[in-house]
């Protein structure tokens, strides 16, 4: 440990700040004084507010990161690969392979905020257990014979299930089928990253037989998934979803739910031909997990979303039937298991084919924009 | 507007992302058909977790910020060359020169999340208003003269003084003395800008007389500065303070307070000698500003912080006497004004002076780690 | 309107109060000022606290209210006979009949919070609309064919089902089988009587055509009636639930979970061979209605609950087997339908028949306590 | 402990129930067959609703409790001369004398939910430690010796101080002065009583000669009572005020604030002429109790309130100056000290004296209503 007195000033190495004079409007005429000005900012690692203010407060969120589209067939194949050259084992911990924004200077990262991967297990594999501070969830787009194993309970893994993941539960993966299996992993990575909040822990290399059990419920589900109903042994609210899996079967009826409402004349909709459906924390009414928010959007065959932009960013997968989604002004021709990032307060709009309609997985950052008030949506049409 | 088709994959420029085989434990071993993998994972824009996940996710927060200390005198006399050198106005904004943590590559931020500035004006100048969604507050280690006007109530700043500052909130500063006249800003704009929700509008260039006036206490002292007590016409919770001063006063009598409570033998100090008060939204009872927590810690002659670590990070700035002040590895010396920056998961520890004492205001973002569940500390002794 | 000179004192009228000397241990002497000095305070309508202190400020509650039994079979007679001769319309309103505690003065309160009443409606038989402040809900013991009209919404009513009805909502019923129906309607009419803060609106005399369709599921079933999925288009947290009917195929299955749990050496029971669920609001996992606390338990065949008293009083119903249950120094061995009062700080065990084993619908005033941080629980055994 | 098989049904007794046929409009036809009913409702302790839904449903609150004015000229009479006639002891605990509304039987209940004493100690008196569930405040008209002793911390009491007592805290008086001294207790020992919700406990007889000190500021202020500040050392949400004294000085400048912003032209003052500040715990920003609400009012020379009626009742004490309240069809003149109840939903208007002006202290129940999401008010002009 070493002690400075109060002066002479440290730092003799080169400083990190690079000032440069401008003439550009609202900027201090240069000059020599100001040139030395600058000299002196520099050596004491300071940075002037005019300078800088224009990129650092702008008038609304003009986002780093680009939309972009990935291809789940390109994704699915390039998994497939890793599949059968990379294992699975402690060190590298899972076969998951991130999205990485074109814009984001080559970091895994979907979004500043979002991580976004395509996980893949061989048959017999074992992911091993581990726990993180960092909130995560599987969604399931297609295939079936992979457990995942949260605090020593199996829960099954099937098309269009959704398993949300609280931070700092222990979990590991085995694929029990004799197929591969792919699913996309979602956390708040970068984030954590940014905010330097992360935590993580080694577990068992090895789980007992009995946890690598393959129930078709697990015991979260059982205590947890009934309607409405709450376990008066468990009682207290609790910050993350204590509800391991939300079933295809009950978020398809839900969303078919809407719709006849609507053609009935009911409400229940979000616009016309649009379902959607959030996953929540039923202990406490809120978003399954206390960063991310999570939602199942349907588009009746030929309908569309309005389009709107909110603070914050979200990554879309495509689950079923196809369509057109656009955000800003890019736009792709999307099919099932296509992803796409909207970044903070770029416009998002997406148009069902007029045949199959349009199912839609989604997962955004709302829930911390919400929390510190910071959240804000516009409609545009 | 362009549109694309689901096939073949866009992207024909240089891929952001570049992936290196490498023979570490843990990786897979390198081979052509891995390093033709990895190709593809470049061509589609893709990264792999197991190459990354020691940086990602580590077993606790290791911040790229540094430790760091800026002394007052070296600050205060570039301010005062800028306040000869740089006109304040409209697009500039402010004569605020921020903190420039030497391991964050030359931005002006203080940590990965915080802001922290020197503001200077100059007789009879006037900072224009506008209002941003940023949260931010003024802190007056010393001198008087300015007034800093908010929503069309002026608000005094004088030594000591605490003025915390709303996100959305239209603000401007005049100084109605004859001295130039510096403080300390605090906001959260790294913060927004990793998150990517800044919204900024300009406001009036010229405030009118009314709202140019020189009060000693401002219209919202006058109706919540009032201790437990609420005004009946303004009942509602309010997700950042209405009081828009907290008053030296004040602040140091709540400290002494507890050093004599301590004296008696009674509780109230944080731990022996060492009292402190936490800025709070009266509406609430929460800190006072939904990203910012801000503090006044006051040290006995002779006595010592407990060391603690937490996640999330913390600037301090001396008040008054002076000690030493470690941050992990590094110590100094410090005394009236000096600034010291404390990154996430880092041990911080003070001493004060055997013969003054010291007193430290202490700003963070603890509020966005506890509304989202990420909040740890360990007092390590 | 009469206005009244500030003395002399009014009030030529027998005063109400009443105050006698007592020579009790703590009691001042009885002389004949302290008897002049109580006709001055019968005078002005004063009563000291010395003459009242042990039965305002008991130790621990004790509830004017009694243990008591009442038989199903015994109310569904004599409600059956006023189906007969007591017809429903809009002034009675309901065909509704109350349980009385025989300790609360011939009121028609179960508790001195709790109204518990057997409603009963005939075939093709319409109760009209209206509204109330009151919160309400309604279980149903056994048979089917009467639906409830909540809002224009019909909800099916079947043996097992509970159906919450949030105060101020409009609603109705109609008999739309062959045969009589019952059904327990719990209310806090007590606590709104104690506390003066009913409101109640007749609606319209007759339903539309299409409010009195029988489907088999209600609009607010198909919109939250799945677990843990939240409509987006309606997001906001209500303090009552929306969720219009908790099926028993729901109900039965959960309680079923938890034993299975049990016997698989898993958490989920309350206690050994007691499962319990509560009813609750989607929106923000609290009790369904904001006073009112409603459960459903299971008692495996011989098993028993814990011994418990708490703050506030409850109501049970025997929904199927049978078994004993004691409440205070009180036991009876109850079946099918029999309804149960437990009042303040009773103790209360129920003990299951050892063929049968016992299911018991419970609500109680519980979250009115817990609002107010006044609730207490003690486990005797 | 007594077993009663299932049938026959018990209940020898004469029932308190008694039922009467009835020809109003509404009833069923008076027949020999429902006198036949009516009796076995009677018989099985049973009520129906349509012979007292007007009463227990009213469409809006009709209070059983009646508009009323005490005068303090007699009240402080009586309770001197009590000061003579009655020792203060354990047993009878406190020299408290209750208002009795001369609609609630005797009872010494001010409304339905409140309790509202004079007490009063003579010099050198104790009253003894104990400590109860029921929340209390002292609320102080004049004088001053006496300090409050809570959990310890010697609180002084001096004319227009505010003195809440959360419930469960143990608490003792002394008067340290050479006069006796009067207060006003208010508690909500009626809702407890309806609630059937109380716990009492005895402590020491005797308290240590530190406990009765008699010093100028409590602990409890020297932590607590600094605007906007909390102490670090104690930063949990509590659900009741740790402050244990609201300051006449700081009122009164509260309320001098907000009518001085209204002449400048500024908002601040509930209505025209109508300052009014609630005492709130600064832990929470919410009511100083749980289940009680405290304000002062203040009215500028001739100025008066707006006429408005809330469900919940409250009591009023003149604290200074006078003028005409009118509570329904009632109105009186009051001074200093005189107090007057408003029933639920009466409509309750005040208009001060054109030269004094007139402060007003309030409290009412109102935090239970909206805890319970119960809560109206209509402002009639």
């Amino acid at each position: 440990m070493s002690t400075t007195a109060p002066t002479p000033s440290p730092a003799p190495a080169p400083s990190p700040v690079t000032l440069a004079l401008s003439s550009a409007p609202g900027q201090p005429e240069p000059t020599p004084a100001l040139a030395q000005l600058y000299r002196g900012f520099e050596q004491e690692l300071l940075v002037p507010l005019w300078t800088e203010i224009g990129d650092l407060m702008p008038p609304h969120p003009r986002s780093k990161a680009s939309p972009h589209c990935w291809r789940w067939e390109r994704l699915l194949a390039l998994a497939a690969q890793a599949g059968e050259l990379v294992p699975v084992g402690r060190g590298g911990e899972r076969r998951a392979i991130a999205l990485a924004n074109p814009s984001l200077g080559g970091r895994p990262y979907a979004t500043p905020t979002l991580w976004a991967a395509i996980q893949y297990l061989m048959p017999g594999e074992n992911a091993p257990e581990h726990r993180h501070s960092q909130h995560a969830f599987r969604f399931v787009l297609e295939g079936e014979g992979v457990w995942t194993v949260v605090g020593g309970d199996a829960v099954r893994m099937s098309r269009g299930d959704f398993l949300p993941q609280a931070g700092w539960n222990w979990h590991a993966h085995h694929n029990a089928a004799t197929q591969p299996m792919a699913w996309l992993d979602g956390l708040d990575i970068p984030f954590a990253v940014h905010t330097e909040s992360q935590f993580f822990e080694f577990g068992r290399h090895q789980l007992s037989a009995a946890e690598q059990a393959t129930p078709t419920r697990s015991r979260a589900e059982r205590l947890w998934g009934h309607p409405g109903l709450r376990p008066v042994s468990q009682p207290e609210p609790q910050p993350a979803s204590p509800l391991l899996a939300y079933r295809w079967a009950d978020t398809d009826r839900a969303l078919a739910d809407q719709l006849a409402l609507e053609a009935e004349g009911h409400p229940g909709t979000l616009s016309p031909g649009h379902a959607a459906v959030r996953f929540t924390n039923p202990t406490n009414g809120r978003d399954v997990l206390p960063t991310l928010r999570t939602e199942m959007h349907r588009l009746r065959a030929g309908a569309a979303t309005r389009r709107w932009r909110e603070v914050g960013s979200s990554v879309y997968q495509v689950f079923e039937g196809g369509g057109r989604v656009t955000v800003g002004d890019t736009a792709w021709t999307v099919a099932r298991g296509d992803l796409v990032v909207v970044p903070s307060w770029v416009p998002f709009h997406a148009q069902a084919d007029d045949t199959t309609g349009m199912d839609l997985f989604r997962f955004g950052d709302a829930p911390i924009y919400e929390a510190l008030h910071l959240q804000r949506t516009a409609v545009d049409a």
